[in-house]
């Protein structure tokens, strides 16, 4: 069931025009120029589906649960009945392998029906209940309650590592549609073709369930298209997942405006690993092939890839021979687009050329792996060595376990911290994981940073720089409330409170009533 | 039992050192300079008050729940204990009445005890669990657990209106703490005895409590030392009540720091009051009466109060009959200092002088209630007239209630936004509610904005620029998170998990285990 690709923008429930092509996908293996032609929104287009997800701002925040739920999982099946169509234009846009693509339709479809199941059972909302006390002396205490409401329209910015799961139809749209806010989507340049398949599942999906027109929209264009969006007195908030450089961007550009909007973008992390002594005695080799098979997942583009481990002093030379090895033996593999190999390729000539640092092995092609090493003391004369390299490159830091705790404090913020310990070494060494935790959105116990489980209990955030706002995640189910507000409400008849307040409690949510959680 | 005032800051357990005395208060009814003076920081103290702050961060975040609402409620007790003293100094300091100090101080203590007791049930702190499954295809589930966890040091700055409630042990500070977060309060220039008073409490109240020493710091100091402060990398989030101005400079200043925070800046209101053709007709002078205690409240020196009231064309002669009189016969009060009543004075002038505005009545001298008229179209052609006066004005705007809807949709964010109607009008009207709903934080029927529960419903925040971050509140149970972030376990040892995620629940909190609420 493939359809033709058009190239033109997705305003609401029509297409953009044609106009004079600028952009177009790029087979990275190959260099070749993907057809069609992607076609840049123009200002009218820009306009129009900001007036439409304006007009649909109050309609899509108040329809039901049931009914939101409905279109999350709607998306979720077009997605599943475009997942041959994705699986063979992906691979050509992104160098990403057919198997990477299908699991990542299936992560994207788990998340918007993760999201569904939590608008339809409704607790999420937080509502709260405080009766009225007409009599209470010297005042009457009023009737009050509250709930997390949707912020109004949001803008949402692909990822270039995500072509799906943190794309048009990725985490930062299904939370915002979870939550109640219309979403305007700019697709990224390296893979409009995938843009446009997920865009047309979701404009379906809406069509089909009922809701109204400006609900979504997407949008090709460049960066003067990205900041003018942000701009928009319409848009109420920003997901954003790729560089510091643009997310910092997009930060002053909305602390700039005359109502300054929130930025929830996940920018650069290097997700340090500590190793202690016992267990890197233990099991140096099998720790050294675990660190290994983290960097070079998926070429080293995640997030989460360890590119910074800290080691003891002493025992290290079997870990260290075994990660050499591997890594020599490495083989790269195609980044996702030229920008990001030469990046890459450039970052990875910088860190060998730093003070201090000893290249211990880099692999031959593009996407090779690459690992460094560096003293405590050199690591901490040169606060660049935090900068992230975006790719399969890693940095070891050797030196006394004890300095640990007063580097942590130096370390800038980070999506992960990992920690390998014994259970003896983990409690003898609280300062250090304490510090670490400091520092981190997630710690991680014997384990290794990729790998993002979706459930309610992960956080993928952290301190900026490895998010703009460390209070919040982009990935499991509290990610719908970065889109929300609470709002209370005084006296107000029941009739015309929200079901999710109503006394007799309809919907049959969780709610806190007079400080008391209800079962 | 009263205590010289002696001037200087509070420096965790400590007192500053007295310098070239800059700052005293001042008796705004007699323009009296009072005794003490009072010493600005010196770069010193700061830099003191920051590492301590540092310092105590770690280890104030790690007491246990138990301790942390121990030290809460010492807090309280102490406050209790510095009633008298703080009820002769208050009047002295702010021109309000002694009764109202007494009462703010009431509502200080009570919040205190209700944070206490937030964070001794420990709920609050949103623990999540999701098991492990090993056995999991294509590969295991780790075991995630996650929860609040305190952001680090917080600067609070004072609000002149409030200087108990909204100051140094107000709320901010209580939530602050309560969340475990070191706090560094800026004194305001207006009430620095009182500063001093309950900045003494929380020092007590921390040694007694085994709190560590930089738990708490309490400086004066002019503008500069503000900035300073929020420059400081130790602070990790602000608290501000007060006006516009001086919050969107705070924010600035966070926005442009290396490491960007959080700011949240209760800033500007004028809480639209809207009375339906019905409810009009039925009790017009009633509501006039409501209008004008509303008003007048604390020489309208309130955050809730309604400077803006929304008319019929027709029927509105009695309404207008009523308040015209109660304004004419209403009396001045003293304003809080020089300032604030000079540019009440100004502001009333101002609109008088506007285009359109009729004045309806303006009593004589300090805080003297005025109030004006004006038809929709002239007001929704001078978008000046929607800046906040601060003091008893109100501007009442007539005109087809079918307009309303359009006219919300232009005004800036509000605290509150008010509807009078008869519960037939309510329900015919909802375009009109809901249009009000969308530019405020909390919705009031057939009542008036001032009075600001303290319970786990209050919203006390709304859309920029009402508050610099929509999506939280100052007043009750939520602002606690204002200051928190959630921080991720991966696959840690019981043993080593924070107890709130222990397996066994030892501290007995409600907890979402894989996805269901426990009871």
């Amino acid at each position: 069931m493939t359809n033709t690709l058009q190239g033109t923008s997705i305003i609401g429930f029509s297409r953009g025009s044609e106009t004079t092509a600028t952009l177009h996908g790029v087979n990275p293996a190959t260099g070749e120029t993907l057809e069609p032609h992607y076609y840049p929104a123009r200002k009218e287009e820009l306009a129009k589906s900001l007036e439409l997800a304006s007009k649909a701002a109050t309609p899509f925040a108040d329809t039901t649960p049931k009914k939101r739920a409905s279109f999350l999982n709607a998306i979720a099946t077009e997605i599943e009945n475009s997942v041959d169509e994705l699986a063979t234009r992906g691979p050509l846009e992104t160098g990403l392998p057919e198997a990477r693509i299908r699991g990542e339709a299936g992560r994207t479809c788990g998340q918007l029906r993760m999201f569904a199941q939590l608008v339809e059972e409704g607790s999420w909302v937080n509502a709260r209940i405080d009766h009225a006390i007409p009599d209470r002396t010297p005042l009457p205490k009023p009737d009050l309650r509250c709930m997390l409401r949707p912020l109004g329209p949001v803008a949402v910015f692909c990822a270039s590592n995500f072509p799906l799961a943190f794309s048009t139809a990725g985490g930062d749209t299904a939370s915002a549609l979870a939550a109640g806010c219309p979403v305007i989507v700019k697709a990224h340049r390296s893979h409009p073709g995938m843009a446009e398949i997920a865009g047309r599942c979701i404009q379906k999906a809406a069509q089909d369930t009922g809701m109204p027109e400006g609900t979504f929209s997407l949008l090709f264009g460049a960066q003067d298209l990205g900041q003018a969006l942000v701009e928009a007195p319409v848009i109420q908030a920003v997901g954003f997942t790729g560089s510091q450089s643009g997310g910092t961007a997009l930060m002053k550009i909305a602390a700039a405006r005359p109502q300054p909007i929130p930025v929830y973008a996940e920018m650069s992390s290097i997700n340090p690993v500590v190793i202690l002594p016992e267990v890197l005695a233990e099991k140096g080799e099998t720790l050294a092939e675990g660190l290994f098979g983290s960097l070079v997942l998926g070429v080293g583009q995640f997030c989460t890839n360890p590119g910074l481990v800290f080691l003891p002093e002493n025992g290290t030379e079997l870990f260290f021979k075994k990660i050499t090895e591997l890594v020599s033996d490495g083989a790269g593999a195609t980044m996702l687009n030229a920008g990001t190999a030469s990046a890459y390729q450039e970052r990875v000539k910088e860190l060998s050329e730093s003070n201090g640092v000893t290249t211990l092995a880099l692999a031959d092609g593009e996407g090779a792996p690459a690992i460094f090493s560096i003293s405590q003391e050199a690591f901490t004369n040169d606060a660049s060595l935090q900068e992230e390299c975006f790719g399969p490159a890693t940095l070891i830091v050797t030196g006394p376990i004890e300095n640990l705790p007063a580097l942590f404090a130096k370390l800038e913020g980070q999506l992960t911290g990992t920690i390998h310990a014994t259970e003896a070494e983990l409690s003898a060494n609280t300062t250090i994981v304490r510090t670490l935790q400091n520092r981190v959105g997630r710690l991680i116990f014997n384990g290794f940073p990729t790998g993002v489980e979706v459930c309610p209990s992960m956080v993928h955030g952290g301190p900026y720089p490895a998010t703009s706002d460390g209070r919040s995640t982009s990935v499991g189910t509290l990610a719908v409330e970065r889109f929300t507000r609470t709002i209370s409400w005084q006296d107000f008849p029941d009739s015309a409170l929200p079901a999710e307040l109503q006394e007799a409690n309809p919907l049959n949510i969780k709610r806190i009533v007079n400080n008391t959680h209800t079962s």
